[in-house]
């Protein structure tokens, strides 16, 4: 891999648009640029012209007129690859895009590959690794929480989080090893008492982090919201109300959501994944076993619970409250959903009230159909996200190649704990705190191999 | 309409792209560029940057980021709209895209209406209108043919013509009128003959634009081709073949292709809609009525007529030489395609083909299954359209509003022509000729109604 080659791609999204942006980045990209781009003034060269300028020109292939266009103009280092660009912003005709491009490549640049800018950046001392990878993130994000969370770490959020851990590892390593060099002396040097708390403090920072990627994935990739109940409560109403939009069917007919859908729906800037199982259906005392077992693969998938009773229904609605179901939401944010009150009769829904309170679960009654107390149940929900207790301000993990080298970091650094509680001897403890630091490095990337980088950068879309 | 608001619109294709760019024109696009900006350099405002510059920086809704961006400055008049024009260059992610918009609208712009910035370009003197509606059409040309006659217009190929023919017709009034003020002396001061030789040379040149109308819209829309013949006689895998990809069904059932598919090719640059109609079946001696009629409503529509036959099925082919089509291909270029070569006996070809040379048309012989003689089809469609004589250089008229125009124009030189040879006085050709130069004036926009702007401009796509 020759990273002195100069690449070329269109940045901005395929089809037709009124403007289309190709960038090239490397060596020979001014050069080229100078090939094919005729400005109105006589004699002018892009390579003379002043860094973080634009210009108007046209470009040209030989003879043949291409386009006018705008050429911007940076220099390396002061570029987002760091090396020199040239971003010729053209007329979005898809057929234009890419004469340009074919032109462009004639003249000497390639088509590069997915995040090679960004990869670049990367080798070039640009941004470290999870701030690269942010940039992916930042641009496939699609509520404001998975936005903020992707800009955060493309600040450096992360990068600082690790800088620290680093630092404080650093300290335990250098007392560590002040100790060996003076191992004859069988000297203690450092208070084990004191390396177990500055110690402690760091597996205290690491499992926040790890702690995070629950959230943080869920942040990214949507918050699942499996909604259970019989056929024929209201799921479909329900859901119509949350994605504010008729995509599910809504019928009266028992068991008409026959397969399960999955949306997403943004409420206050987060995103979450409403997966609608098809309704258990509940016939006197027999159950359908496909519909238990659907309905506990969704519960499975989610992280929120909505229990849909009919309060006019008893029967079926008993059945979810009594079954083994309980089980399966231990672990979940959990509601239980009395629907359909508007038509229910007083004592029907008392009694139906006083079991649910017996569960102990919270319990929301509500009518999707006429739209109450449907606030309550969107405070749930978005309740249920901040549970974690994650503040603005805390660093979130959302990728799973961070989740992974930080759950090993942890690993090593429990290691050191169980190390310096059974008093074993330093080396074996600065052994793994080495370890530690290196998984830290994976993440920021100052330890990388081409088949990491291969791996990340290849989830980029090109013109990254 | 206060054209002095500041415009806001996302000037790159719709969708999720590495780089999206919003671009911002009018009085206060600097000042709001300001309000929202933030450059790493402490205390630097856009305001005070020099045109055409480039500033990395940030966007801010008061505390919040919104995004890194790189923001773009060009000043009045040297701008594409002549006005003051930011462009912010943001990661092209939906969700920002969105933020950024309504953020600049919260902040005193408003959302541009399609073509509102190009409308500003025309209305500030940038381009005339038949140069704005160029860039139009070269947005949207998806072959070389389209881009080459777009890209001309836009760099005023048309305007030059119609200057070059108001001239002319400005040399004429302006003999006219001096015959005119000396009215009453009766003097004729100007040769009727050499007038006449004027007008007409002008009456050649509007004619010539007008006529190259149907091959300029052919060009700009695609050249339609019809494709007919009998059931079965391997239409669809001809169409197959000139479209590269299997889009209509291939199938042995007389009648498979029972709905007309319209599909596009660019061959050498241009760009041809193949119309495919559904066979028409022949049996013994019926026809399909429907079949019939469907064919000979497609013929109307194309400018090209291919009369497929089958040589190994006499009867059918002899029916397509025969029957009334022969009307209805006049004014087409025509020529029959004899099929299925490969597997015809050699006698039957010869029949078939004696018949092909007696009516007059040029004839193919194919095999479109083993692809035999396609190259001299594809010749065939290239020639015709080349038929009508335009070179390189000439321009050529592709928009229905020139058309109109021009026809308009045309009429009143004819009336100015008819004039001269009849004798009639000075002040009345001089009408004819305003009237003229007022048609001409309408297609460069020189004459133009607010509700003739808002016709051109609302089929521009937003953000141009």
């Amino acid at each position: 891999m020759n990273e002195q080659e100069t690449i070329c791609a269109i940045t901005t999204a395929p089809g037709t648009g009124a403007i289309a942006t190709i960038r090239l980045s490397g060596e020979k990209a001014i050069a080229i640029a100078d090939q094919i781009f005729k400005s109105p003034v006589e004699g002018k060269k892009i390579l003379e012209q002043k860094a973080n300028t634009v210009h108007y020109g046209s470009i040209h292939d030989r003879a043949e007129l291409i386009d006018d266009v705008v050429l911007a103009l940076f220099r390396a280092p002061h570029s987002y690859s760091g090396e020199d660009i040239v971003e010729i912003s053209c007329h979005g005709s898809v057929y234009i895009q890419q004469q340009i491009l074919q032109l462009l490549i004639r003249n000497g640049a390639r088509l590069s590959r997915p995040g090679e800018f960004t990869q670049r950046a990367f080798l070039n001392g640009k941004m470290d690794l999870s701030q690269a990878e942010a940039v992916a993130d930042l641009i496939a994000s699609e509520s404001a929480a998975a936005h903020s969370i992707a800009l955060k770490q493309m600040k450096g959020g992360i990068s600082d989080e690790i800088k620290n851990l680093r630092n404080e590892l650093l300290t335990f390593i250098s007392l560590i090893e002040l100790e060996l060099d003076f191992g004859e002396e069988d000297v203690e040097f450092v208070n084990r008492d004191s390396l177990l708390q500055l110690v402690g403090k760091i597996h205290h920072l690491i499992n926040n982090l790890v702690n995070s990627f629950q959230y943080g994935n869920a942040i990214k990739n949507g918050i699942p919201v499996a909604i259970i109940g019989a056929a024929n409560v209201g799921k479909s109403t329900l859901l119509n109300f949350l994605l504010r939009e008729e995509r599910a069917i809504v019928s009266e007919i028992a068991g008409t959501t026959r397969d399960s859908i999955e949306d997403v729906v943004i409420i206050e800037g987060v995103q979450f994944r409403f997966i609608d199982t098809a309704g258990i259906r509940v016939t006197t005392d027999t159950i359908e076993t496909m519909g238990i077992e659907r309905t506990f693969a969704k519960i499975d998938q989610a992280n929120i619970v909505l229990i849909l009773l009919d309060a006019t229904d008893q029967q079926s609605g008993e059945f979810f409250l009594k079954n083994q179901i309980q089980d399966k939401i231990q672990s979940k944010d959990c509601a239980i959903v009395i629907n359909k009150i508007d038509i229910a009769q007083a004592n029907e829904l008392e009694r139906l009230t006083e079991i649910a309170k017996t569960i102990g679960l919270p319990f929301i009654s509500i009518s999707a159909r006429q739209k109450t107390n449907m606030n309550e149940l969107v405070e749930f929900l978005l309740k249920s996200i901040h549970k974690g207790n994650f503040s603005e301000n805390d660093v979130i993990i959302t990728n799973a190649r961070h989740y992974e080298a930080l759950s090993k970091a942890k690993e090593s650094i429990e290691r050191v704990i169980e190390g310096l509680q059974n008093g074993i001897s330093g080396d074996f403890l600065a052994q793994d705190i080495r370890e530690c630091l290196h998984y830290l490095g994976e993440i920021t990337g100052e330890i990388s191999t081409d088949e990491v980088l291969g791996n990340i950068f290849k989830n980029f879309c090109i013109g990254k």
